[in-house]
């Protein structure tokens, strides 16, 4: 029985939309287990107390040092003691960060724990690493979250010798940065299966299995990317309901672009891995809902069934030695 | 008269397309002058003999420095000389601001050109800057870039005292990298009208009339917007047609669809201002339209009648003196 640590009051829509959405992964051999204070309706599941609660807005590692009883502190905490095989948090990203690091550690040679997050693309899902766990990233970080891409790609979305691309500003190697230059360097040197750089362009068409980034970079593109696809399709709305037989063509593609919608809706994946940690977290959207919740709380679990930890232990430090 | 000088040979879609764009261009006072080898069938207008061309791969400072001789140099010399009043280049946009370097040269106070592009946003137009000029950028960069998008606002949007943003990973002032943190606090001391961070999301949504960040992450927001339009309304077009409502629907929304094309279409900007420089230069896309090159070479003509060179030599000294 696969058990879940959830912290229940992460996330911008209350502790009812969580617990709704761990009730509704509940089963197949998959436990969640709740975080959070004395008297919550935990709908029957199992809930570990924890009085305190950490704000979005809270510096995560002064939260994580002064309320080692919150929900989300005592959810990691699960895991590192071993009664529970995976986290999730909807909460502070910072926060379930710096709680990894604290509760849970590093993974042996692992420099920077990075966030993995599957992108939607046309031809197919792709893994964007580091999607904002490290805003400053040197390039033998690159080449790590390169490497647990890589990983997360094999034993998550079932693709084998995974390409990997840099996103940068040009396909040619020479167009980059510093960070990106010398990355791209360590990157085509390494036994990864590195097919260089890719632009922003390709990101929702599907530019390559493993796309790697810094934190910063990492985070504007899956934030714009989110945005562009509301935005775009907000505007696409208002201009068909602008006119009366736009009105009905709007009607009779509804399914077509419910379907597309769908596909492209991030509470579909559910959540993003942070990896490099020795146990699994899965950071869920601040406003995800019952559904997100439910999808995030499979996502740990399917990641503890590949023992994706393990396999991560297993390969990166050959890599480091390497740098 | 404001004339125009056009670098014939610069994008993907070869000279004939150029020569019409500027031909379209023509009238109302401004006159495109056009830079090429001779024997290029120029329609009538005016042709300056340039023998070379310098290709999209080409390394841009060696490129510039070896084929003085190119339309892209020699359309840039003109300028420099007085014979043109603003330069459109749809060819190697690193090859463009090496020649502005060299020919026009910096105005006094700037540290670097960078690149501002107006992005359709649904609230109007916002000016991204930098959008590629320089890969790394300090702060103090930064400050000046959003100084010359505050003059591109006014002066080319029609917006009075521009709202200014630094693209970040939050909108808190201590969410960022080691270089937004540190521009974020010039900017709030700075007499610009800044409102703090905006992120990735608003983007298109419209965060702010100037947008501003180092011409890495401007570049890959970029392209990652322009992708990403691109990606979606094409699976939305795949999923409509897999149907017969849905086709039946996809006649009925195609005028509001191409109305929102239209609007979100970078041929309808057409280009993008290189600023810093003692001169006007104006970079359109590779695969430039002859629509495109139209609406560059206005967009160049408007810069001139707004003597957006002239404004900017005299906001810019002052603020670096700031700094």
């Amino acid at each position: 029985m696969t058990r879940i640590a959830v912290d229940a009051m992460g996330g911008d829509r209350g502790p009812g939309e969580i617990v709704a959405g761990a009730l509704e992964a509940q089963g197949d051999g998959l436990t969640p287990v709740l975080f959070g204070p004395a008297g919550l309706d935990a709908q029957g599941l199992e809930l570990h107390e924890a009085p305190d609660v950490i704000e979005m807005h809270e510096k995560p590692a002064e939260a994580v040092r002064g309320k080692p009883q919150s929900s989300l502190v005592a959810a990691v905490r699960a895991v590192a003691e071993g009664t529970a095989d995976a986290v999730v948090s909807a909460g502070n990203t910072g926060a379930v960060l710096a709680a990894g690091l604290l509760e849970l550690r590093r993974l042996p040679g692992v420099l920077r724990p990075a966030i993995a997050v599957p992108i939607p693309a046309r031809r197919g899902p792709s893994v964007l690493i580091d999607a904002g766990a490290n805003a400053d990233a040197r390039p033998e970080h690159l080449l790590q979250f390169a490497t647990m891409g890589a990983v997360f790609a094999e034993e998550i979305l079932d693709v084998a010798n995974p390409q990997v691309r840099l996103l940068s500003i040009g396909e040619e190697r020479e167009k980059g940065n510093q960070l990106t230059l010398e990355a791209h360097e360590l990157l085509a040197a390494s036994d990864l299966n590195f097919a260089g750089n890719c632009e922003g362009r390709d990101l929702l068409e599907g530019a390559a299995d493993v796309v790697v980034t810094d934190g910063f970079t990492g985070n504007v593109a899956l934030k714009l990317l989110e945005g562009t696809i509301r935005s775009l399709l907000d505007a696409l709305r208002a201009e068909i309901g602008a006119t009366a037989p736009g009105k009905l063509g709007g009607l009779l593609i509804r399914p077509a672009a419910r379907r597309l919608r769908h596909r492209l809706d991030p509470d579909t994946y559910g959540g993003a891995y942070l990896l490099g940690l020795r146990g699994l977290a899965v950071v869920a959207h601040g406003n995800s809902s019952r559904t997100a919740i439910a999808s995030a709380v499979r996502l740990a679990a399917r990641g503890v069934e590949h023992d994706v930890v393990g396999t991560l232990a297993a390969r990166l430090p050959q890599r480091t030695e390497a740098v």
